[in-house]
């Protein structure tokens, strides 16, 4: 298979586009049309200050690989979760992105190497702004087993949200914390690493119970849900999980290879596989059902709904974030029994 | 595997309902729940007249079987494609119905046997009325070749819309019969045998490519685009294909095995096989995906797109049926090139 922009050998052949690209040229393809899906989906300007969520996987570190690069001010964000699993998956994590930031060389005219801090959620560090035309990337680190006493899967333990499994719990916390950590920030933006392969399977999910309320607010764009909280967006939500992969290896950033030892059996990673079955024998449907489904909003499928499901937000007595029932929040309400009220 | 009212052994086990019943159980509680969809979705009531499309499948003839056997008003209709196949299809679909009406065995207080007419479509029979409190059911038959002077197959393959397969064409042509002798017969509703597989491969594709005018007009009750029209039921959309097959082979009802031959590597056919993958994980997730979507309906998901989607119907210049676009309906254009034009 040769690269259809110069006739070396392709490193990747993307069935769904009839592309085939060398390292070279997919290297530079990547992050161009990351840049377009930036501006289709009017996500954010090079003025805005961006927080991307860092896990140490492939898709967070090549979405903040490629922002850097195409000179947007992000910041990373990574959540301790207290996760250990076979291969201590929390600190392996954590150490990949902190690996990711030292080997990462910033064109020179920034003028000064990147920084590590430890994010302390409790110093009032008030939002930052760039004292440079070029911010330095700095990469937050929460662990939420020193902040709160508990780690995810201790608190998941002792609720009924997390009697199963700590995932619903892991997702509240992660929010609540990217919320936070945005807010005091003064970030306007928190990107995600999500990609093709993870939307498609959430809404492959929400299609088979019709859940109203989440099929509609499923996009690669997320407004913020009160004014001076940072909008959501998904700037790798057009990529396969197989491009992703193939920048960070290509790229050179190392990653952990794991899943969370927790993920292991949930319905999301069977859909993945049944939609993978289907990519196989008709390359493109991962991507055509997500722009169908994109496309059919757009033009006002959901637009009752849309107004239907919008809730009138409170806001947490603890912590200020938005909530959809008055008093404490969700979150709040975690620690609730723990004795200590959380820090906010 | 023992009934579960009667602690027989049981002829099928129905996981999605935890439920297992003996033969005898299980021919009484198809009826029983064929009759609770009848009433839910308000499909029709036995002061109606109903047309039930007969292929000589399982499905269609267990649901005359089941409609008749419940006192309502149910006349069958079969249509002769002119499909050949292996097994000289067509020719054995009818053979099928007429000797299902053959054997059926009316109530003795019908005080006649049941009747066979060539259905004659330029003959003006009228509407017909019950002159006794039992209307003997009737089969009408229509036979595309002999009344067109082609088959579907021979339709197909000289237009556009045939040109890979005859299935378009096909489904065309079986509506505008469908509705046809249902107009000139007096017939309120249209019945059809589709089951939940069949219903939920349909959805399934339409939720694929998220097509909104599909989605909005998929349900177990199609109004009659106009009046005095029939409107289109679906009695058997909440039994699975299993369901309806063990049904006809318990009851006996001879019927065709096979597939009509150009159904073979249908889209609908690979979905039904992923489905029945994710059925065979998840008991009920076909039931639950299709009673989902009916819930998120009726709750409002799409009343914009319904609105939006609703078109204002013409009449057909020549037959005089319903039609999108002003001028001839698609039905009479498939004719046009053919030099006669078609009979109305």
């Amino acid at each position: 298979m040769k690269c259809r922009k110069c006739g070396n050998e392709a490193v990747i052949n993307m069935r769904q586009h009839k592309l085939a690209l060398c390292d070279e040229h997919f290297l530079e393809w990547v992050p161009e049309q990351t840049q377009r899906f930036i501006e289709k989906y009017k996500m954010f300007t090079r003025d805005e200050r961006i927080l991307v969520a860092v896990s140490g996987g492939k898709d967070s570190l090549s979405l903040w690989d490629i922002l850097l690069r195409l000179d947007y001010k992000a910041d990373g964000l990574y959540i301790g979760l207290g996760v250990e699993g076979g291969a201590d998956y929390s600190n392996q994590s954590h150490e990949m992105c902190v690996k990711f930031l030292e080997n990462f060389n910033p064109p020179k005219e920034w003028g000064a190497s990147s920084q590590i801090s430890n994010f302390n959620v409790t110093a009032d560090e008030g939002p930052q702004t760039a004292n440079t035309q070029y911010l330095i990337p700095k990469l937050h680190v929460v662990d939420i087993g020193k902040l709160y006493g508990e780690t995810v899967p201790e608190v998941a333990s002792r609720t009924m949200r997390g009697r199963d499994k700590p995932c619903s719990v892991c997702g509240l916390i992660k929010r609540h914390v990217m919320n936070r950590v945005a807010r005091d920030g003064g970030y306007d933006v928190l990107a995600t690493g999500h990609n093709l392969d993870d939307e498609v399977a959430v809404l492959f999910g929400n299609t088979l119970t019709w859940n109203a309320g989440y099929l509609v607010r499923q996009a690669p764009v997320l407004p913020a849900d009160k004014p001076g909280l940072a909008r959501k967006v998904k700037p790798f939500c057009r990529f396969y999980e197989r491009e992703t992969a193939a920048y960070a290896l290509v790229r050179g950033i190392e990653y952990i290879y794991d899943e969370c030892p927790y993920a292991e059996g949930s319905t999301s990673i069977e859909h993945k596989e049944l939609l993978n079955q289907m990519e196989k024998d008709r390359p493109g449907t991962k991507l055509q059902f997500y722009l169908n489904f994109l496309r059919a909003r757009e033009q006002g499928l959901f637009a009752d709904a849309e107004r239907a499901t919008r809730v009138e937000l409170n806001t947490c007595e603890k912590c200020g974030q938005p909530t959809s029932a008055p008093g404490l929040c969700a979150f709040c309400r975690l620690w609730e029994r723990h004795g200590d009220a959380a820090p906010t």
